[in-house]
């Protein structure tokens, strides 16, 4: 599968490196073509890899994951370009963090997500929420955490929920563990718990957690 | 101990009678004295039970808790009294959920948080928010759901925490299952979850879930 990987910080190189490392085609997409981060991280990757352009790397991907920011996300996709990401599953896996005054803070919040904003802009891409509940360590490695812990899929198009879950699946989450939340409207109880991860991240000091879903019968 | 339940709905009724059973004394308090479902609750209960204005139950705690609906929840206390919880544990497990054109939203939602408002609106009593992740039922039997899935305590006063602890422990939350977010600004994160229980809760099509923070080392 060819994978348009939009975003070159941490999240993004951690998304793009394992889907090379899994034997997937992947174009890492920047704001400018001549990105350093990008452009060392094909380098380094080989291959598989390539850097380029948000639109190019929208062009070049079978499905398009989302990693820019959540308040720079929308103009990112606007750059890639409507055309090269409609019929595509697009992946979103940023947060609505914003900074005010030094404060952590959530922009949209509660009556909106960026997840449904992203869906609204690009009524022809199937956009699925996923990932944005654990760092991106753990989006790619979810055995770095103990237990038969949960992460979350969002998203109006089943086909594309299916297709994610597999691609989870390839990650290490198996689809037991994939909660499936319903229609894209449900990305803001997902982007919402951003407050409580950001909270424990900071008592626990470490990324290196996530939830479990206990259910009775 | 003696407590004060304010709040005679399903989650004050589940509080109050789980207290009576482990042998506490219980005021449940209302807005009115003649409320029939506390005099019945109280008739029921028979004993360590009483029925009595919120200002009653206040002045009979010696631990108060708050169990009425966020959007009534200062107005309760203020009737109650603020000289009826001067210096008291404070324990508040309401949600700050609305309904807004019959959709469900929260208020205060993010920059602020019901634990915060009755902190600031009541600085000499010691507020300590918890139990409001879970339905009722789970609050007061752990043991409904399966796994061991976490509560959270959220407060400024270190004893007053350590109290509240102690009560988990007896509604069935052993201490290591109880975590501490540190101060009640906190509140504002476990409030904001609210929005994946309501998604998972439509999802599920039950109350009975929870969620276990899992972590690495």
């Amino acid at each position: 599968m060819r994978y348009g990987v939009l975003g070159t910080g941490e999240v993004g190189r951690a998304l793009a490196g394992r889907l090379v490392e899994l034997g997937q085609e992947v174009t890492l997409g920047s704001r400018t073509r001549d990105n350093p981060v990008a452009a060392q991280w094909a380098t380094a990757a080989a291959g598989r890899a390539r850097a380029g352009t948000f639109a190019e790397a929208a062009a070049a991907g079978e499905v398009v994951v989302n990693a820019v920011g959540g308040p720079v996300a929308l103009a990112a996709l606007r750059t890639a370009g409507a055309e090269h990401l409609d019929g595509k599953v697009l992946v979103d896996v940023c947060n609505p963090l914003v900074f005010l005054d030094g404060e952590a803070r959530l922009d949209p919040v509660e009556s909106d997500s960026v997840g449904e904003r992203i869906q609204r802009a690009f009524p022809h891409a199937r956009v699925v929420k996923t990932l944005n509940t654990v760092n991106c360590r753990v989006m790619v490695d979810p055995g770095r955490v103990p237990g038969a812990h949960n992460v979350f899929v969002s998203g109006d198009d089943a086909g594309a929920k299916e297709q994610v879950t597999a691609m989870l699946g390839e990650f290490g989450w198996p689809a037991e563990r994939v909660v499936d939340l319903g229609g894209i409207r449900s990305a803001r109880s997902v982007e919402m718990y951003l407050g409580l991860w950001l909270t424990m991240f900071r008592r626990f000091g470490s990324p290196d957690f996530n939830i479990e879903v206990c259910r009775a019968g």
